[in-house]
């Protein structure tokens, strides 16, 4: 295991501190816990967004707390949800007179805990409503049962820009589910990542194979095989969201090229190139693409295309600045 | 070699069809030259930045033109200088009225063809005026043999600063300066990475070995040996800068964390972390801390440390906000 870390278990929290004493003026922690990570100032009358999820996904799930997106994010171990306890502590924090909308991806142990949280919100009589990210188009046929994967930045920036606006706890909800009714993803692994406690991958991957469908912590896909060009990965994965989420001629899209770690950013805007050909013959309009990494696997090489459906309601949320110490829109 | 690419030789070319098709609204290309890269709208009066330099090192060099720093790069192939046509050719569609700086990293190939570019423009009455970035401690004892690397960035952002508030050309050509006086960077590999066309890296390093003092082309470095800490490589990163450009107690620095491709951005700041307890040990103020990809090598795993001291001039300068399709700061 090659890595530039200290004691590996204390990965995590050392983690953390790095990002806490970089940027000490916009994002804190509370409850004395390093993993109860928050924005620095909080705007009464706003409806907080919380977030949370295991670490090693930068610039998810934290990366997005900051002005015009997020509030808080409870940080769980490498892979690991957080508790609800953390949860709770981050919500009591940020929340400020307006309700809190718990936005996560759609993982078993972080549903739980987030449930656990609002319940114990309700007795302190802070109103909360709960939507899960579940993107990833070839992990599950059931859309119920999808993980959530790099296209939740989608749900981050139209709830956020909901909020900022001062909406109301349902309409930031709505928001939120107004971009996830819109928005597919696939990813595709070329080689996979080793948790640091850990000290070794938890699959292989042959020297010239990769996983289509690989999730972001490993979880199978739904083939393995030689590895294949940017314009025959573009093409197989624009088929899997086109025939999900049919997109008209004359429609437009975001289109979001996300690295998984260790892919160069010259490969994203090649695949990026390779999709938007593509796009171009099935004369579907780009309002705009984002290309770099927005979710990803520690030091996974491989990548992810997201597309979401826009109106002009959602290009106004998607196009609204927003700054936090992972990612600035201006 | 695993990457997400289409035919090897056409790497550069894709990658740059990506961008524009990605970011038109922002950049373009002049002279029927894909490698001919330029900000889109050009403002009258103001002193060009040009720079350029081989693909490979996303951001660098292309994705600092924009808003508020640079005017124009010229893209070689992978690891090659551009040629002097091309930087001539992106001189003469982004020069305003003011003159034109060159500000590329300290590589011969790319030195002879500035140069010569220089020229071809003093031909045509163009100003120009030249600096490179050498920032490169660990590359030479002197420090006018040194290697460029993501330091680059402060001079970048100081000039273009300077720019942007329509200074003139020997201004703009001394913000630049200052800003390279003041900055050092030491950096360290882990894995190498692999040129498309070539198809193999050019060196390799052990299972746990990594290379102190490597170059972003793969440049020798000034020892291999087992991997160290995140602890350790700040302390002996630390301890080689400040040797080499001392800093007091009580004054002040940016720091510049860089992660060199596959590195994830958790080390980034574990190693981020490593490095701000040092500093607040020996009582240097940090200004202001960036981490993150800003000179890569392709899927090179590693990471450079640059230090910039600052004064409040230089400080408004690195503060001023910026836009380009890779880099924003609000």
């Amino acid at each position: 295991m090659k890595k530039i870390i200290n004691a590996p278990e204390n990965y995590t929290d050392d983690m953390l501190k790095g990002i806490y004493t970089a940027h000490g003026d916009q994002v804190k922690y509370t409850d004395d816990n390093l993993r109860c990570y928050c924005k620095a100032k909080k705007t009464e009358g706003k409806v907080a967004i919380v977030t949370g999820g295991g670490t090693g996904h930068l610039p998810l799930f934290l990366g997005y707390v900051g002005e015009g997106l997020l509030d808080g994010c409870a940080v769980g171990s490498v892979f690991q949800s957080p508790s609800a306890e953390q949860i709770y502590n981050v919500t009591k924090e940020v929340e400020a007179g307006a309700g809190v909308l718990y936005l996560y991806g759609n993982y078993t142990g972080d549903t739980m805990n987030f449930d656990m949280s609002a319940e114990m919100c309700e007795m302190d009589d802070i109103e909360t409503r709960s939507i899960v990210g579940a993107d990833d188009v070839n992990s599950g046929e059931d859309p119920a049962v999808r993980r959530g994967v790099a296209g939740i930045f989608f749900m981050y920036k139209c709830a956020g820009a909901k909020a900022a606006e001062m909406g109301t706890l349902d309409e930031v909800l709505a928001a939120a589910q107004k971009a996830k009714d819109n928005t597919r993803t696939v990813g595709f692994a070329l080689t996979p990542c080793i948790i640091p406690e850990v000290g070794h991958s938890n699959f292989t991957l042959g020297e010239n194979e990769m996983a289509m469908g690989m999730g972001i912590h490993g979880e199978p896909g739904i083939w393995n095989g030689p590895v294949k060009t940017a314009d025959e990965l573009a093409s197989e994965s624009l088929g899997t969201l086109l025939k999900d989420m049919p997109v008209g001629e004359g429609e437009e899209i975001c289109v979001l090229i996300n690295g998984l770690g260790a892919t160069s950013i010259e490969e994203l805007y090649i695949l990026s190139g390779s999709v938007r050909k593509l796009l171009d013959e099935k004369k579907i309009k780009v309002y705009r693409t984002f290309v770099g990494e927005f979710a990803t696997s520690m030091e996974m090489a491989g990548a992810s295309i997201s597309i979401c459906k826009v109106d002009g309601e959602m290009k106004d949320w998607i196009d609204r600045p927003v700054k936090t110490p992972f990612y600035t829109q201006s």
